[in-house]
């Protein structure tokens, strides 16, 4: 009985890993649909957020059914928490990633992103996309060095943000409205994304060393 | 000590209730800091978020006490997994209605929303604060009934944030591109606080019937 307890407890982290996996594709490919107006990305993004959705119901129920068998304590008890709360911000960062596709979706064929910001989009992608493959590989390893990164990685898109509203604000702004409203709000899921990845981080620093990270870049939700 | 136990629950449940007063305030000042530039109300509403991520953590570690002490079953299980995730959300809808003032205070003393919206974003506050209010007494109460009125609440919330966007986009938009992104933000600022609230009730749903309530008006995160 002990043992299956153990095999339940690793294969719900294994699938956290599997599910981080996914999270990272979809952004990728909410990216690229984005990027590249590329209408049939847009759709399998939005199409593949149900099956998500689904992982984490059953990841969580999994959890759930281990407290209320197992009395977990210490460290096992830690991961169970810490592994219902990391599904929920999975399964957060993949609507987001929906999201993107979403506005891809709305203006094909334009471009929601326009020439003047995708190079500032690119770079927030790549670095979101990171971020999530860090968080990913950290709780496979139980690696709370590499997902302490996560907190400066996270400064680089804030940067990337800040840049992104500078060209928005300049009066010589020569898109329209519409493009002004998709950039911000497309920035907006992007830090989202990014915010996740460090709160998951967090999560698995905790799990590894019994403690919650310390300093400013360390947000809870 | 059994009794004890009851008590540490029942005070997590009241302090979860008294926690979403504390953010139904913070909604309405953030709100009153927006529509009326009003500088020292925006600063108490950012001042105020820290004081409810400490509430946050306290709540939280009394939860993870609680699990790791006695080994709940069935319905307490449920509350206090349900409590930890209505923390998270509550904390997040503070961190909301600090955004919403921290655009309040970059605009002064101009107004960041332009009088053609003003009556729009009053009626999305008012309907923000009483979902947070409902969600309130509805776990003070533990009244699944109340509850699942929320997601009523909710569309209308969507329909707000649609004719919001119809002003936005039309050709005629008479303010500036910072106007334009500042009120896209805060738009999804007040449908984030309006979806925390839709959560936060399926959680109290789950805790007093326990089943997950059903249809797509419930999202999970």
């Amino acid at each position: 009985m002990r043992e299956t307890y153990h095999e339940n407890l690793d294969s719900v982290v294994a699938d956290l890993v599997i599910m981080t996996g996914l999270v990272r594709d979809a952004v990728g490919l909410a990216t690229k649909s984005l990027l590249e107006a590329d209408l049939a990305t847009a759709e399998r993004v939005i199409g593949e957020d149900a099956p998500l959705d689904r992982m984490h119901d059953d990841i969580e129920a999994r959890c759930f059914s281990l407290l209320a068998r197992q009395a977990p304590v210490a460290g096992e008890l830690r991961t169970i928490v810490a592994a219902m709360r990391m599904v929920a911000d999975l399964a957060r960062m993949g609507d987001l990633a929906a999201h993107v596709a979403k506005i891809a979706r709305l203006r094909y064929p334009e471009k929601a992103v326009p020439e003047g910001l995708t190079a500032n989009f690119e770079l927030m992608a790549r670095v979101a996309e990171e971020m999530v493959t860090t968080a990913g590989r950290s709780l496979s390893e139980r690696n709370a060095h590499d997902a302490g990164l996560l907190a400066d990685s996270d400064d680089e898109m804030d940067e990337l943000r800040k840049s992104q509203f500078r060209v928005l604000m300049n009066k010589d702004w020569p898109y329209s409205i519409e493009a002004a409203v998709d950039v911000a709000l497309l920035g907006r899921y992007y830090e989202r994304i990014a915010d996740h990845a460090v709160i998951m981080a967090s999560r698995i620093i905790y799990v590894v060393t019994g403690l919650a990270p310390e300093g400013e870049n360390w947000s809870l939700a």
